[in-house]
């Protein structure tokens, strides 16, 4: 699993310069941010923006520098209990849903404990001199990993921020608007396709093997549902008529008390939104977010369409660019994309939101899960979950590629989760 | 969705003789029972057998005699609202986990609540001599979910006779036991199989429509895991080690304090289990059961293999007989097969234990619920659950088919559920 | 503490008859019932019927038979662990709120079991010619012990019937309704008073041991407060305005819904409440029921009054007769006195509802529980309760006493609790 | 309720030299603090030092500067909502368990906070030249309540810090030891006694009215229970065995998996205690404290004795100076008295540990609470909770008095609460 390298392989620096660029762009996430945001954790499922930081880099010290770097000296031992997220093989972990009780380290402790994994992560990428292995895919790893953790830091900061009456303002920005188009609708030939990753970049173990699998005949909308479609679902009983949900899904929102997108609430007879510009009026021409599975399906069925499978959807963003909204972008908000499809292809498949499909995470036929820790980071996860594809405003855009599977639980909505429809043909 | 019939009809008649023979194997099961066994709910899942008795009347009454008996007149209009499992467009429903709470109607009043609904059932079938159109496909349709509830009477009393301590015997019978031969492998090869029902026979729409799908060269495990492998799982630290573990199987096997299948208990160092025969030896070679689908998928990994799909399955399946043990048998608990496989076939895929696949709960491709109260009766529940195969000990012979797709919560223990491995070729 | 008595004590023959007289009561209340009835367990705080017939008989079997009769053999060893409620010195229990589980013993075996104890209890009181000790006082806790189960069995099943949406009725019968005479009050001088039990006949360890107390100058209401009353403290908002309850009265209420006394449901404009005889419009006239102490503290505060101590009640009942309705009435609800009080003192202080106090249930100074098992009877309970005194309409007549201190959490409401005014003078 | 003053009134400087000594002493708590620390909720019963500093500003701004100071403008209106603890009076309260999702405003604009409303302060005692009238009596409350909320931001921290295993040093500091005399015990007569507060210094509302109560012979102990003899009560089971329990105490020590004060862990076979001063071993000589009401209970009824009531407390403390260590003591932990008794009086009955009564907190005869906000104050939590006496270790020296009534629930173990016992004469 473990490709290596010795300091004569000219591909060191390009890792080194790309380790620097991914750690720095974790630290820039911070800046709007005062100490105080960073200890809190707002719900079991969300992780103080501190953790994020001091995970990230005891993924390296365990992943890369202690088995790596000869001599390697641990800053503190007891930060393999504390900043261990949930691998088994590698020893006990502080309970996930007391993240927010540790006041210490500090800040500074934490930014100081990064700067001495960086200082020896340089070390091990630019000054060895004595041959020393260096683990390439497990740092390759470590970095799309911490770009995960950079999208958890957005969106767990906006779930936290989310409570506050006073809707802190982590950046303001004004969002673009749009005249919506009428969806139209793809069709795709039934057929035997192949989806999955094969080849030399980077992919999760999650996205291979790549392998074949039978599609039928399907349409794929041309653009994502709006915040203006939702709306008219919730004003014809959307949330309180039951016949266009899952059962599970009616239930989670009744005793959850749903009756709108997360983050939405209504003043003076108009749907508001907070996002992290603040608290603004909802854009009926945005694309719709933060809804779960069970919203995002249950709106499928009262459209007459229904969600796309994920080998529905990766057939079809084959051949279509990464053009949408990204983290780097700087509005934390999904909008509308920049120019509207040109009419022969959908649009915005990437970026903005990250959409629901219809499939379970499960593993693909042949997957084989990693010896050791890197066989517990994406494997034991698959069971209660369902795919999204495509991304994110909260992705950093070198993160996302055509086979990338992200997963979360059907009652999930603090996440960018947004509607793409299908259809039968 | 409905076919008719006049009384014309010579089908008629068989269908009343059906209709005779599966509504009097609910009150055979009954037979055992004390009037203070019908009445108590032992958890929310389960409910009490009264509560089958009534229902499965209800669901005759609502579907067929309202609609299709002139001037049909309900027996209690109240019991509407107290039999409604789950069919919110007929009206809301007395809440589940209350169903126990109902002292009244009693047993005696439920029998004549039956009565009256088989008289004019019969009335129907047999004496209408109006021409009036007979909805023979909901009458099926209402069989085949009474023979589901004689299988959920079963399991669910059980599950309440395990929790009193002096173990009620429901039927003392002896098991038979055997030496079990050593497992080998039925390899298939890869290609676009199809599945699901397509034909004249009774089906569930969720066994709809037949489809092809590709599946890739695997094997097939020729028999059932016995729980004598299962204690050599649970003797090597199975039930503590998260290694072969999904995280969430791991969680809840935690919290719920599992160390062993549902109903076992260790006596003097002798795993005893509780069965509908008392409380009895484990023994060696019977097929596990009571295991939920963590707990099947943790021995899979444990023992070097993986959980069957559903098209795995029901490909591996397509020629074999229905052979097992099934509640006629009057075993009550899964038992091993009459007669050893003859070494080119796999034994025992029908009954005994419903075989947990690894294949989440989903819609077919092109699958269309039907429309109205009958379209709620499997759609709504296409999340979080997984697919079983092949029938269990409690499954009225009559009721399996190669296609068909039984369901449950990953975590679910009480049916009668155990494990049939596969893996990669 | 306890006495004993040999053959020839006369006083054996009166115990005796007292001992079948109890026990018979305890059965005919059980007449109108169902086997169904007896099985249900509604909430934790209650206990099915069956239960309460059970546990009063291993009460006498395993405090009286055993240690006193020679030779006794209990019917089956495995009702120790079953019926046992809550003594540890005796055993472990059968787990509370898992009491409903339990379908075997049967109504029948259980009957079974009641003659078994009663049989050998006749042979202890009336036959024994060995000179035998008898533990005279310990049956007479025995008896008032099942006199206490009867009230239970009465408010249990009221709980139980509550939940049925059919309103099963218990005992059909009218009540009387009255003109509601003004309040008056009856002050009581301050003074160094006596309270608690002292003398012969039977009483509980905790109305012991009588001691000084010091009242300060008080009024007590004439009469309890009605329906109609409580309608009022409702209709100015009673339910929803905080500023007249107990902080965790208020949480309470809020949490659970409360917007009327237990057992109320508003139906076309008019208050229903259920009650034995089935569901009846509210009589304005009544006593009040079925309040928690909260809502009785609340309720006091609105009338710009309070709850009276024990003390305080204690003093005042100290002359007026046991004149209310009790069980033996047949009403098993609260109804007006049956003549207005002369105007010389305050009616109904005994009978009909028990009345909150604001006392917490507390040992009285120099109180000591009694060693063994009986020492669990009262002791244990003392943290977290209200005193209630003066028996209610399901209390047995000869069961209550002056001393007499009821006691349940402030949450409480399916006891037949009611309210009686105080003031400071 | 009100006594008011003008400028001329001489008492006005002293008061606010007072007003800036409570300040500065909540301010130089949080001197040791890293801002992290000020932020997090650890549990809904504690509250994050920043909620603690800004309360007891919003506490003088609403009840003091408002009402009392023409033309003053609030930083922020919307403070109003956001530290409103629990005045319903006042308007609507942020929700109690999320006291811990705000980080802003900022630990820096929370301070800027109290600067604005002690700048106001002391305009209003200092400089108001116009005669306005100064509710004098209100600020003392306020002073009291600030008081009262620096001994919770020590216990609060202590709660929060306990759950971090680097068991962070809130002040590094030795404990004194000492040899323990034998326990001795001073006997009081019978009688009618007076408690609670009359005069003209502060007192809460709950210490009035200054009433009667008779007392029966007792005798109070020497000293307090030391952590020795707790050791002692241990090893003989105290945690197992139910028979020294309260029935509600033993279900929650068994449900909370107690078997130890809190903060305490055994390691290698030695019991530790976290303390402000970081991980100590526990010390026998030390009084025991962070026990609940139910341990302090049981461990009275194991060593033969009771707990005192409030009313002997009171009576036999009334000749004793305040001699214990309080926060000002610098210790943030029991330790032993500086001087022995001189064996002619009970020791450290103020300081070190608050002591448990056996004396529900409930109203004293002829109590009113006072109208308005204030009202709130203590009244509505009169229900479930018990009376401590007598201060701790981080109780404010001159915040503590003979009628001092403190109130926890009875399963409370993060504030400083030890045992003293009596004993039945």
């Amino acid at each position: 699993m473990t490709s290596s390298a010795t300091l004569a392989d000219p591909s060191l620096a390009a890792l080194a310069a790309q380790y620097r660029d991914v750690r720095q762009a974790s630290e820039r996430l911070c800046e709007p941010l005062t100490i105080e945001d960073h200890v809190v954790q707002s719900m079991p499922d969300a992780s103080p923006t501190r953790w994020h930081l001091a995970h990230t880099s005891w993924f390296f010290e365990t992943m890369v520098l202690k088995p790596a770097l000869p001599g390697y000296v641990s800053l503190d031992e007891r930060f393999d209990y504390l900043f261990n997220s949930y691998y088994n093989t590698l020893g006990k972990q502080f309970p996930r849903p007391q993240r927010g009780m540790l006041t210490r380290p500090t800040v500074e402790e934490v930014r100081a404990y990064r700067s001495h994994v960086d200082d020896h992560m340089m070390e091990l990428l630019e000054h060895s001199n004595d041959g020393s292995a260096v683990p390439i895919s497990v740092i390759e790893v470590g970095l799309h990993h911490e770009q995960q953790h950079q999208e958890l830091i957005v969106t767990d900061l906006k779930h936290l921020f989310s409570l506050n009456p006073l809707h802190p303002v982590y950046r303001g920005v004004d969002f673009p608007t749009r005249t919506v188009p009428a969806m139209r609708w793809y069709e795709h030939p039934e057929g035997l396709v192949e989806i999955g990753f094969e080849g030399d970049g980077f992919a999760y173990d999650n996205e291979r093997p790549r392998h074949r699998t039978f599609v039928q005949r399907y349409q794929l909308a041309s653009r994502l549902v709006t915040c203006g479609e939702f709306i008219e679902f919730m004003e014809d009983g959307g949330y309180r008529r039951p016949e266009w949900w899952l059962s599970a899904g009616f239930n989670t929102a009744s005793e959850a008390g749903w009756n709108a997108p997360d983050y939405w609430i209504k003043r003076d007879g108009q749907w508001m939104v907070y996002t992290l510009a603040g608290l603004k009026e909802v854009d009926a021409s945005h694309p719709i977010c933060h809804v779960s599975y069970y919203e995002a399906d249950a709106y499928a069925r009262w459209a007459g369409a229904r969600l796309p499978t994920e080998a529905e959807w990766e057939t079809a963003a084959i051949t279509l660019p990464a053009a949408g909204h990204f983290v780097e972008d700087g509005y934390f908000h999904p909008v509308p994309p920049v120019r509207a499809s040109s009419g022969d292809e959908p649009e915005q498949l990437f970026g903005d939101v990250w959409e629901w499909t219809q499939s379970p995470y499960t593993a693909y036929p042949g997957f084989r899960a990693p010896e050791g820790a890197l066989g517990e980071y994406n494997a034991k996860f698959m069971s209660g979950q369902m795919v999204l594809r495509g991304g994110s405003c909260a992705t950093p855009r070198s993160h996302i590629r055509l086979t990338y599977r992200n997963f979360f639980h059907p009652d999930a909505r603090w996440q960018f989760s947004g509607i793409r429809l299908a259809r039968d043909a």
